[in-house]
């Protein structure tokens, strides 16, 4: 992947950043659809993802890019970077190895309002001591 | 599609709201994995949207509930509702009807940065004219 200039700018001059200068993005798997996860990215995070080709996000809770798979090996490689409507959502679709959600599940949507209680509806397929060791989980 | 209470109320009570009472909702076309929007909800909206079957937001510019397709007829039928591990991000899968975006696109995620700009990818399917008339379109 290399940075296509234009495009970046392109894309940052029409986002709809919040006031601390940040934008929601959804990551999907792009070839089986699933949805893996949503967080934040700043304008370094989205450049970073495009020079790179791998998602770096924005950690509101570390403030500081959160380069997605740095400890756990669970990297996000991009595929095409999208930008809703109003400007104020992305959409990464990406090729997750192995699982987006740091309790060690494929999705972080894992949980489903059913039979009357707030099922967990899927099991982890990572032990997440192996994925992050004793260091914090993220974000 | 009959009311759960215990569900709604585990499922409100697991959200990490903002300091505004709300949460973020991806929108997924169940079947086809589509990722057709993101828009908000607050506790009524979630409420309105589990008992009805009929998915509702919360639109921050008119500071009012969405009942999405309301205007328009492109209603979105709710088949689940999920929560993601922190709990600041609702995953709704959805049946839906027609046009999700205002533009009459299936998807609010048409643009991408691509080949030097940021590229239109889909086409609208519906005239949003004929869907909105002279109303304001949504959000």
């Amino acid at each position: 992947m290399t940075l296509d200039e234009p495009a970046v700018a392109a894309l940052l001059d029409a986002v709809a950043w919040t006031p601390t200068g940040l934008v929601s993005c959804v990551a999907q798997q792009h070839d089986t659809g699933e949805v893996l996860m949503v967080a934040w990215m700043d304008r370094v995070a989205i450049r970073e993802t495009l020079a790179t080709g791998r998602v770096c996000y924005f950690s509101r809770s570390r403030n500081w890019l959160w380069r997605k798979g740095e400890t756990s090996g669970q990297v996000q490689r991009l595929v095409e970077l999208r930008l809703d409507c109003d400007g104020d959502a992305l959409l990464a679709l990406v090729d997750q190895a192995g699982a987006a959600c740091h309790t060690g599940r494929r999705s972080c949507f894992y949980r489903a309002a059913r039979d009357g209680v707030l099922a967990v509806i899927a099991d982890p397929i990572a032990d997440p001591a192996e994925l992050y060791g004793r260091s914090e989980a993220a974000p």
